[in-house]
Order: structure tokens, then C-alpha cells, then sequence
């Protein structure tokens, strides 16, 4: 038995580092701190001058590498990537940095999204002979650039992005040099930062406090930066708005101490907080929050209603990979692996519960039950995004739609099932008016349905049927 | 490197099963619930009716037990052990439960708490003939109860623990029964539940939680109790008050979801907060608290103060046992790898930062500073307890008295060395006043000096120097 | 499935090393050598001059230590075990060295042997409040000596001694000093050995080869040696004959480079063969012996007979732990994936197989119908022992009585059941004769059911029955 | 540390069953067999009628795979790979087999070989835009049939291998069928089986013993083979003699108890030790070989010669990965951990040591030398095989030219170096004459220095880098 997980996933993080004896290093602190963003495989590649090295494994960070294994990858440039992905035997194959040969020399990659037609360059690279090791888009944009008889890797890179369409934040080593590259659209974050001499990229600024390093600024959608010992230069311009940055990354994928698309998340998540005590007030007692995501927003909804926020849960710090259930199973075990209700805090009290999304509706559903066996009187359920309806296709890994709750239930079917006494979304508008960025440059897809640069419906499809 | 530690530590935590034909799985569970009171080994112990099956090892409560192991601990009859011990090539010796054979036929035993004349029984065991293979106190009650011509395993138990001086809430596997003991001034918690047919014993009550069973009562001090097919029956009576029940239990220890020594420890440590904003105001903008264990006396201060509690510092959920720092050493790397502040909700304000208490002082003066390089304005730290001026005998792993900041130095002291702008602890009488329980029944020695119970100085510096 | 291994399995094996600045580092190489003695789990024990370090484990010597593991383990006087043990959960508080403190210091001990008052005596030990934490024999004589009030450790192991019977080559870390002691009948090896200015003891000569140490003599029987520092002195004199030299070492569990009871393996089991060949001669054309144990006395009947040795079965080198049999399972499977019949030398021949024992039979039966599927013509099983009808009580591992083929069926319903066109055995006096060691000091009991020393029937059966 | 092995080293075994339930499990078995060609990594590939699953991973067969491992590779159709590989980062990327897919569908191969144009090839390709994960050479093998437009993926790989010169005896997974390919010198060895209505296909001939699958015949030179429940199609003919089989696969590779190349393997070494007696005899007492390559050869002298065969040395059955050395060295430790002379059975002999070959001469001179400390007389070295005087570029691992102790040096020069009293090497004329095939179908390069197929010099130095 797994720890329930009803929520959308990121499905990676990246990280580079250029200029820096210890660059390896560096990058594996970096992915460490963007740990949140993959769980289950991890890989950092080096340049040390002659040739690349590389290491790649299943895991968390923190187990993979090891002194011996960092000093096995010496050089000034590093890239990193953590990587969730689903189970199958080919899981290894699919870990990155993605490390080739091409005529243009070595190259690795890391890849933070998702493109959209991946299949049908596939079959039109594998029609002209290629051969592919993964199931990753990474390999296809890979083969692009090598197929590419361009004067320099700068170049075959460029003509590689203008051929693919999708959701791309990534990091390539080639040789003594790293490239950045966002989509135009911006779908997932990617910025720059300075440590020293050293530049260091990365999905989340939070890998930069790790690092020591400063923000210095977001790279631009549309943007492919070269990042060397002679510093960074552009190699494609910006893109113009409007983007696409995934308002989900907002919401719940990023960490609260990390700034993506301009913005505090921490701050973003306490206003969706205050607007959904707007929006869905609540007759009660006290707010609790579902820890650790739904607690920013908990506390925003406390403030603005002035109604008391209670650690009303307690979430269990050693949850480990699997759990033995005994064979006469135990009530909500799933969840109460997971999180504890604080019997004293919520017994006899009518009780605000804030969470960021349903997804399934099934651990919502544990967690009302729990509140009202340790004694809650009432269970107003808030969440602090609109109803999910959508997968996503840009590099989230979301449940196909008809496991989606909100995609074919009302909320009022939606609060029977969980068993609240109510239930409040916050409504879109609500949602982007948290937002110092302008509504349109956003993608919110997966709550509206309104899809960017989707291709044709049966490349969707077999998207969704992965 | 290892995260900063810079705590008290629980040493032990134990839990048993009696009358259910998964007992095994069950205080697996139970001990998955209680790893916060010991996290380098564990262990279980079954009796099928004919002998003792037993699994015990280094780590993790999830990562030593899987279904294999589990399987085979058959019986209805189990109980469990997590421990935090020191490291040495000792340790898996000492790690509980013990097993043994004696006149009295096969014993195991789980232990919390430590003796304080455990040195002068040893070495008048040890003389008569007496042979020790760990350097647990555990074994010295075992040895003690082997001894005693009895006439049954009860008997025999009770004058062991009649020899015995100091800290013990302990479960004795004894063939079909368990017996659960606790010593007459109460110092470590123990509670007696119920599961349908069977009972359990568990040192707080969130193991009962996951276990879907109920809270019946505390183990009284003093109280020995017999737990079989044919229900519960005390052995021993409780002793008269006063107690000596350890207050950090409620200050730290202890889960905020648990209840233990019969008041829930997350409401005590919300109170700590409202206290410690009476006792110790301060002039700010928000109240940050320091994950996890500062959190609930925060919202107590934020909530008496009527400053907003914001989540200035986030905590890293996928820490692990080491981080490889980079050459070219980070500031604050250490503490960086646990805690990260959001930069947004402290820059430019004034912070009360409130914690559970200073041990050393290192980590709090890496945390100011962090929260400054944030850009906090000012840093008013809180403490929600005395200062700690002495090292526990009674089963608590602290560090030297002279490591110990507060046992040498003033408060201006320990704030110039911190680096806060302010400091301020809570008095030990308006801890105690967070109590319900009357003051005289906690132990507050690691506070006040004032040790219940200590024999010989000869043996107290021996125990120190341990 | 594991690789059938129907064979006795030498209990123990032993090592100690004496004033060398390497000690855990030579007893682990010593152990190394040994492990053909016991593979199931290891251990070393040291002291550093202040306290005892040790560390055991399950497996091989190889994949237990490390140089990490090793330099955790400090000082010049070291002792080490290997040890096979029957499976089972407490495996581990099985393995040795058995460490201990008493009112004598602490006391490590390593064993090879069996005492045959073990439980009579472990049942008065419990009578008196003793507690046992292992089944092992070792346990008792530690109790026994923790006990005996004396001046000294070797007055304590003295009079613990003389209160054991049975089997025992032991060696005892007691601070700076190793005891050895070998039982009065001599059963199981002990040999004592110098390196330089250290000395060393270990169960079989072939431990000195890999230090570089030089055999200096047989610790006698009945002898107890003290070694330290100031040299070697002898602390209990040798027993006079007759002894029991288990014949067993000879036939098959000493390794053929190695010398035990004053004579020369490798040599004995050539004899044995030559021996053989007079006493069994057959009309055949090649010699072929099973791998390895049975190599030298098929090289010896082979020399007499002057019929060709041919390697006509190969052995596997890479046997593992377990093999996955396919769901159709393969004729011969568990013994194939051990050896392989070279069909080009034996197609079409009359073949002399020798081998050193036959057990339950069930092995030889495999290996004569895979010859005969390979294309031999005859098969002629030739043992260079007498046929085994008893188990043994002195530290080998042996099957219940009813498991050994020889304890009830006839040489011709054995021949009928391995399916050999003829079986022959070589006479006990025969196997006495080819040892210049006079006959009556060994011990045959496995051959003879002339059991020395043995107690009462109630304990011999109990052991039987373990 | 790690166990000397101055030898050359095989690079790979291949093995596929097709029309099995459990074909994985067989494979594994067959791999299991072919341990001896490659102990780095191993790999399984199978279709299930749907798709490829497959499992690489460094290691032991049988710790790479376990009951879980091979129930997630189901299906009939399997292939697996054991591969020999120098250290590196890169090892598991390198790990068969290869698993791609394209235009063809999803093919996997396993390659035991070398081609000795595939540096041009891949220069070639990568201007193509291929891009390479590997550095083997079967990825080339693999891009070639990707790129060419065939009907079919027979006609695909027809075309590759046509670009091809080298090595290669490869067996390629392509959904319901295995295509089995060997080059038209038949440089190594690949051999079909048929186990009930199964097919398989194995490098020797020993991986049938063990499944119980019976030789059909080699794969001939040039031929390839389509296996599917069909049956067995040629899809391309065998080419004409003469061939360039590997005769180092009879000297050593090979195990004693496999046919190839048309002949019994353990005859072919006895013959080889015979007459290495008649071109090199000795003034000596007994035979020794050094195990395990040189005993049958060290049989056939004894038999030629009338000097007795003698186990001088014995094997360690126990080596492991590493070992620690002390800190003192031992003198000779490195051939001591894996070899120990009896010396009962060598002193004061004179001695004639048989091996197969000698690479660097480091290990014989320890040999040499500890047969001396052992006590023998005089040590008359004698070598079933003539002076290895160049490197393999045909799929066997050999030390560069220069480190090949016979490239330089002359026979005298070796006997003074290795310390023996006389040397003699086998002549190439003679070795042959040990072979029923006509010695003008053996390829001697690593002993004549007559190399087939080699081009250019610059990629011939290339490889020698490696």
C-alpha cells in the first residue's frame, strides 16, 4: 500500500550550474531543494573539459549521490534533473540528463514539460531512420538538433525548438557550455541566478537560497540563453506575450519560499487564501488547513475571516515509501498514515477546511471523515483553486479526465461525496485576481478546458491514454 | 554532514498487543506512530503460543519491517520498540526488545525511561556472576527478575522493578500475557487502549489513532498492569502523588496530536504560546515559528499578541540522513538543508520568532541570521520554556551540562550570542500555569536543578560522562 | 531453491590474532580462509587497549567487512568466527563473538564445537537466575565463568571448564590477552602460529598461509594457552590420549591445503583414495571424482588403479544463494546448476565416480543418473569413507538419524537407490589406516555409533531433535 | 584490492529461447551458464505478443535477477546478454540488451563481438544525425537497420550487417521472433538447441546442459537464422571456409564442458597438455596445473608425460569483490587470496606447473614464487598455448601490446621473470594439431600477430586505446 496521493504531480525540475570548481555539487544541493518537483529518479551530468560524465538512478537525491559518486563527476558546468515518473521497467531508461553523441559532439539534457506533437515527430524521425532508447520527448528534441547539419550546437538547438511544440524548460550541456531554453509560452518556470562568478539555472529560485546564489531574473519565454565563462548571452529573443505560465504551479507544485513568474508563492497562496474567504465565507469556528499544501491558504482564510486557524491535523514527518495494513483493514488507514486529526483542537467545533484542489475527491473524502470521527461538528470544505476538469498536456501528471471528480460532478454531487457540510471553490476570476500578472498569461487549463497549441485530437488522445 | 540537531532527544517509545491475531502488524503500526521518540532502530516481539519470534534492526521503523518480516512474527500476543541511541558498534545490541530465556521461561522486554542506580545494580549483579551483553539498563531489570525465585513471571517482575530507582514505562512480553509497568513517580508517559477485543499499550495516544483503537486510560504511576486473553488486571497499584511527569514531554516530545499524562498536548502548547506573548511582548509585525515544533506555541503567541503568524520558514520534507556539502563551504549550510525562509514575508518586518527551546544556541543563532539575510528588519526570539540548565537522567538524551548555553550564560548573553534583537523565555511558573495538572507533578529538573530521586554523585557523573 | 548441498557442514571456525597493530585486519583474512568452516554469518571482536569493539553480521566474511567495518575495530589483539547456522530469526544473536561484560571485565569469546552437558547446565544456570540470550553452547561457558568468583579471567575459564563436557576449540578476548583452550579429547582443531612478533590461533593451518604466519603447533588437547604481550604460556596442560580427533576433518571439512591433527590433508584424502581403490577396485575405463571434495581421492584411486583421471564433472563457479527454477521444471535442475557432466569423457565409458561421503543419497542418485544421461555406460560410486549411520553430537551440522541413508539401508538398496551399477566403501579400518595418527585417538562415532563422553539419553535426544 | 586476474577475458555470451512459456527464466538460466564470458553486467529482453519488457543491471546473474525481476518479462520470445566491461560511469548504458525502437518496430540485441570498422561507421552516422547512448558497437549495428527502408526488419539487419566488418555473433529480439546472426569468419561462437518445441540459441554449448535442451548444430559462418513457432528459416547463407574461429576459446575461454567451434572443449585441452609434454617435456616428479584453466591441460601432461598430477594448489571458493589488505602487506597476497599451495605435496619436489597462457607474467612469478616458499625443488613452468604476443580486436578484453609480457620480451627473459627453473610455450603448429578442424579456419592473431579483417591503421590504433 502507497500513501493515497490525490494530486497532480510536476513531473520534473532542472538545474545547471556553469563556472564553479564544484559544480556537481552544486547542482546536486540544487536538485535536492527542487526535490518536490521529482521523486523518483534523479541524474546530474558534468563537462570536465575532456569528456562528459554522468550519473543517473532511481530515488530521492539525497540517496543517489553520495561523496564518491559527486567526486566521480568532475568539471566547471553541471546539469541536474529530478524526474517523477510513472512505474514500468523502462523507468531507468527514461531518467535524465539524457547523455547522447551526435556530430555536433556530446550532449546531455534536462527537461522540465511536455510537448505536444512529440508522437508525430517520433514517427517521422523514426521514418527517417532514427532509432529512440526512451519513451521521453527529451530524446525527440535530442534527435532534432543532431539530424541538424548546423555550424554550431547553438544553431542545430534553435532549428530542433522551432520544429517542436509544447511546454519546454530546459538545460543542455554541450561541451564547456550550458543552453537554457523556455517555450514561448512560458508554460513552466525556469530562472537565473549568480553565485560568484558561477551562473547557476534552475526551475525554483528556492534551489538559489540553498546555493547561496541570487535570483537575478526569470529567462524570458521564448528565450535560449548560452550560459559560459564568459558570462550569458541570448541566442533567441524573448517571445511576446501573451504566455501560458501554469497557474497550477501557483496553486500548489512550487514551494512556498520560491518566486516563479514574477511572484512570491508564499504570498500568491496566502491571497488565494484571503479571496476564497470572500468568495465562500463560512459559519464557524475554526480554520485547519490540509497539511503542508492547503496550510498558506488556511491561513490567509483565517485572517480575512478572522475566524482562528488550528493545527487540526497533524501530518506524519517519517511516511515512508509502503505501509503493511494488517489483513482486518483499519478505517481511513491510507490517510491516517499520512495526517492525524488534533481530536482537542476540532472536537464539538463547526470547522473551515482549506485545501488547494480535489482531485479524485477520495482523500478529501478520508480527511472529512476523520475530522468528524475525532469529533468536528461540521466540515466546510474550501479549496483554494476552481474545480479541476482537465488533464494537463504541458508536463503535469494528472489522472485522465474521468477520474477527474469536477470533470462530470456538480459541486453539490461533488460536497456529497466528501461528506462536507458545504462546499466552496474559488472561482477563476478569484483566482487570477490574486495575481499581479495579467489574467492572459496564464494557462488554466486543467480548471477551464481552454487548451494552448493543442495539435490534433488523436495525438490528444493518445496523449491521454499514456 | 548531518542536519543540525541541536535538541533534546526522546530515547525510547514502546507499544504492545494483546488478543488480535495481526498483533505484529498492529504495533508495527503503533511504532510507525511513536518513530518521532526514536529513529535509529526498532524492533517487535510475538509469542505464537509455543515461543518468541522476534525482528529487530537499525533505521526506520518502514524501512525494517516489510510484509516478510512481519509474517514472520506470528501470535496474538506483541510487542514493540523505537529507539534513539547513540552511535557505536554497539548499537544494534542494545536495540530493543531484548529476548531472553530465564527460569522463568522466555522474557522480551521494551523499555522508555532510564534508571538512575542502574551502575550500582550492575555491578552487584556483575559480581555475582551475573554476564551483560548490551549497555542498556533494560538488561538490568531482566537480570534482576531472572534472579528472583518466583513462583511466577509476575512475581518475579515486581521484585525486579522493587530494586529498581528511576524512569520506567515498560512492556514485558511473558508467553501468553504482557505485562505493562510504570514507575511510581510517572516520569514517562504510558496509556492502555482498546481495539475492538484486544488492548493496547502505547507510550502517547496517536498510536491508538492509527490503530482505529480507543483511549481507555492512562498507565498509572506506580501501577503494574497484567494484559491477557482474560482481559486486564493490575498487578501493582498506582502510587500516591505527587508524580514527577517530564514537562518537556508537553514542551516538545510528544506528538501535538497525543495525549499524555491526561491533557492533549497540542492545546498545552498553544497555551505555551498565549503565555509566553503575555509574559514576553514584543514590539513586531509577524510571528514566524520555527518548523515544526515552534508552530503551535506561535499561533498561541500570534493569537494572544494579535500579530498575523505568517510561515517565514519553510521546512524541507525530503531531509535525509546526509548532505554532501559543497568544497567551497555555504553559510548556514546546515540549517539551509532543513529550513528555508520565504523571503516575501519577512523582508523589511519586525519578527518574533518563537521556538521550544535553546539547547546549545547554534541553531537558533543560524536561524536569526538567515532571517536577517532575509530581510528581517528585527528578530524578537521566544522561547515557550525556561532555559535548560541541566542534562536529564530520567531518559532523555541531552548533551553535557556545559553544553548546554543557558547552564553558563544570561539571557543578554545568550541574545548577543544568537544575534536576536530581543529574547525572552517563559518562566517555569507560567509553564506549569499551561497546565492543568498541579505543578507538583512534573518533573522540571532540566529547568530547575532540581533532580527527583538522584543517588550517589558518583553515579550521576557517571551517567553524564556517558 | 537453493543448490542442493547434501553434505555435513562443519559448525565453526575460529581465529585470533596477538600483538600485531592490524589484529581485526589479519582475523579477517584468517577468517577468510576459513570460511569454507561456516558461511552463514561472521564476526570479530577486538581491544583497543580501553574497551572492546566488535561487529557481526550475516554472510560472507567478504561482504560483511569492509575497510570501514575494519577500522572501527582497533587495537593488536583481535578474535574472530565464522559460523553455519541453521535458519531462523535469531540468527544473529547467534553469530559470534559472543561479547559480554562481568564481574571478570568484559569477555569475547569464539567457539568451535558442542558441549554435550549444554543443557542440563543451562537448565541449573536458569535455576539460578541466569538469562540467555542465545541457544548457543558458547553462552554456557560464559555463564559458568561470570560466576566462578576468582582472581582472574583464566582461573574463572579454568573452572568454567572443568564443568563443561563435550567439544571445544574456543578462543577468549579478555582484555589484552587471548585464551585458547581446546577440549581434553581434542576433537576439533586448534592451531597456534606466529607472524613476526605476533601470534596467532586459528582452526586450520591454511588461516596462516594467507597472513604470511608460520604453524608453529597443535594447541593440545586439554591445553589452555594464555597469549599476550609478554609471549605464550600455557595455563592448563595437555590431556593425555587417547583423543577423539574427529575422522570427519580427514575425509572431508578441513581444506586439502590445510594441516590439522598433525598431518596433511590433502595428503590423507590421496590415501584415502589409493586405500579405496584396493579395497573397491572396479573394472572401468576413467576415474572421475565429484568436485571438489571428491577430486583427491579420485586422484588417489585413480594412482592405485591406474585407471585415467578424467574431469569429467565441472563445477559451476558461480553458484549464488538461490536460483529461479522455471515453472517446467528441469530433470536434475539443483544439482545441474552446480555441475555439469563433460559428456565428450565420459560418453560411451565405464566411470569410477569417487566421492568423500554419501548422505541422504538423494545428491549421488542426481549426479549418477546425470552421468548415465550424459552417455557413461557404467557408473561405479566408490566412497572414500565408511557409510554414515549416526549423527554427530560434537559440532557438525548432521541430519536426524532416520535422514542418513546408511543408518537403515544396506550398501545394495543404497546402490539400487543412487542407481550405480556397483557401490563400494572403503572400511573404517581402512580410513584408520591411511592416518599415521594411531587409531584409537579418533573419533568415528558418525561411522561407528561409538559415541564418546555422551550423557544421558534424555539430553542426547534432545539435541537429536534440534 | 581486488583478486589478480592477469588473463584475457571474454566479452560477452549471448542466449535466446523462442516458443516458451518461461523463455525469460531460461535465458536466465542459459545466462547463468555462460557466467564465465561476462561477470559486469547482464541483461534480459522479451516480447509478450504486445511489447518489450526487459531488466539490465550490473552484477551476477543470479543477483540481477529474482522471481519478482523475471515475472515482469514475460512472454515466449527472450534474449539475454552477460558482458564483461571495463569500469566506467557509462557501464549500465552500455549493459544489453540494447532496447530501441523504430521505423521496424521495437528490436533488442544482444552482440558478443568486436567490429573493426565501427569507428567510421559511427563518424559516418553521427553525420547522418544519429545520435549515440552507448559507446558498444551494437548500437551501430542497431542505427544501421534503423536507417534502412526495408520491407522488413530481416531485410533490415541483412542490410546492416552488410555495412559491417568484425566480430559478431549476435541475436536480435524483434516482436514474435529472434533473428541469430554470426559474422562470415565465425570469429565466435553461436550454437542452436532445441529444448521440446522450443529453439534456443546460445554462445557454448553448456547454457543447453543446464535447460536440458539438446545441440542441434552451430549457427554456421555467415549464416542467419529467423526463429519464430514456425520453425527455423535461413535468411542468409553460411559463407565458404576458411573461417577465423577464435582458438583462445579452446585455450581458455570456454567452459571444459562446452562443445564449440565442433569440438569438445575439455578433450581439446587434455590434447593440448599432451602435447605440450612431447614438445616441452621435464625432469621433474609431479604435475601441477594452476586452477581451474590449467588443470585439464596439466592432466594431459601428467598423462602423456608419467609424472604424477598432484592438487599443488588449491582454489578459494569464497573470493569475493574486494579485499582489505593489512596495512603491512603480505607478500604474495593478491594470488594468495584466490590460490594456496599444500605444501605436503610439493616439497622438496620438483614441480611442473601447466597453465593455459601467460599475459603480463605478474601472476605466474607469484605462483612461481609461492610454489618455491612452498617448498618445491625446482618449478618447470609449462604453457598449453604459444607466447601471447599481441591484443584482440575481435571481442576479447586484452591488455594493450606493450603490457603483453611475451610482445617484447623472449622466452628466456619470461623464465627470468617469472622465476621458474625452465619455461616452454606450446607451438602454434602444435596447438593446431590438437584441433580436428584444418588449422587454416582458426584465427591465431593474439599469438601470431596475423590479424584478419583489420583496416586502417588509425582506427586499428583507436581501438588499441580503448
Amino acid at each position: 500500500m502507497r500513501p493515497a496521493e490525490d494530486r497532480f504531480h510536476e513531473e520534473c525540475g532542472v538545474c545547471a550550474v556553469v563556472g564553479h570548481p564544484d559544480a556537481a555539487n552544486l547542482v546536486y544541493l540544487g536538485l535536492y531543494a527542487l526535490q518536490h518537483r521529482g521523486q523518483e529518479s534523479a541524474g546530474i551530468a558534468t563537462w570536465d573539459g575532456h569528456r562528459v560524465h554522468s550519473h543517473r538512478a532511481m530515488g530521492y537525491v539525497a540517496d543517489i549521490f553520495d561523496r564518491k559518486t559527486l567526486d566521480r563527476l568532475p568539471g566547471e558546468v553541471a546539469i541536474g534533473h529530478v524526474r517523477y515518473s510513472t512505474a514500468g521497467d523502462s523507468a531507468l531508461t527514461n531518467a535524465q540528463p539524457l547523455v547522447v553523441n551526435t556530430q555536433h559532439g556530446p550532449l546531455a539534457v534536462a527537461h522540465n514539460g511536455n510537448l505536444v506533437n512529440a508522437l508525430s515527430l517520433r514517427h517521422a524521425l523514426e521514418g527517417e531512420g532514427a532509432i529512440f532508447q526512451s519513451t521521453s520527448d527529451t530524446e525527440v528534441i535530442l534527435h532534432l538538433a543532431a539530424r541538424f547539419r548546423a555550424d554550431s550546437v547553438e544553431e542545430a538547438l534553435l532549428a530542433a525548438l522551432a520544429a517542436v511544440k509544447g511546454a519546454y524548460s530546459l538545460v543542455v550541456l554541450a561541451r564547456e557550455r550550458v543552453l537554457a531554453a523556455r517555450d514561448p509560452l512560458g508554460f513552466r518556470p525556469l530562472l537565473l541566478g549568480r553565485l560568484g562568478e558561477a551562473w547557476v539555472v534552475a526551475s525554483e529560485s528556492c534551489a538559489f537560497d540553498l546555493l547561496g546564489a541570487e535570483l537575478v531574473r526569470e529567462v524570458a519565454p521564448g528565450e535560449v540563453l548560452r550560459l559560459d565563462r564568459a558570462g550569458v548571452r541570448q541566442i533567441r529573443p524573448a517571445a511576446s506575450p501573451p504566455y501560458a505560465h501554469c497557474v497550477f504551479e501557483h496553486v500548489y507544485f512550487a514551494r512556498p519560499d520560491s518566486r516563479v513568474f514574477g511572484e512570491d508563492v508564499g504570498i500568491v497562496r496566502q491571497r488565494l487564501g484571503e479571496r476564497l474567504a470572500l468568495e465562500q465565507p463560512a459559519d464557524a469556528d475554526v480554520v485547519v488547513g490540509v497539511p503542508d499544501s492547503g496550510i498558506p491558504a488556511a491561513l490567509g482564510y483565517s485572517r480575512f475571516s478572522g475566524l482562528p486557524f488550528v493545527l487540526g491535523l497533524v501530518r506524519n514527518h517519517y511516511v515512508g515509501r509502503t505501509f503493511i495494513e494488517p489483513k482486518q483493514s483499519i478505517r481511513h488507514f491510507g490517510v491516517k498514515v499520512k495526517l492525524n486529526p488534533v481530536r482537542a483542537l476540532v472536537s464539538g467545533k463547526r470547522v473551515v477546511l482549506v485545501d488547494d484542489s480535489i482531485v479524485r475527491g477520495t482523500t478529501s473524502r478520508k480527511i472529512v471523515t476523520m475530522l468528524k470521527q475525532a469529533g468536528a461538528r461540521e466540515v466546510h470544505l474550501r479549496i483554494s483553486s476552481p474545480p479541476t476538469i482537465g488533464p494537463c498536456f504541458y508536463g503535469i501528471d494528472t489522472p485522465e479526465r474521468r477520474e477527474l471528480i469536477a470533470s462530470s460532478a456538480t459541486v453539490e454531487v461533488i460536497r456529497q461525496f466528501v461528506g462536507a457540510d458545504s462546499l466552496g471553490y474559488l472561482s477563476e476570476a478569484g483566482m487570477l485576481a490574486c495575481l499581479e500578472t495579467p489574467a492572459e498569461n496564464f494557462c488554466t487549463a486543467c480548471f477551464s478546458g481552454r487548451y494552448p497549441l493543442l495539435e490534433t485530437e488523436s495525438e490528444t488522445l493518445a496523449k491521454t491514454q499514456r
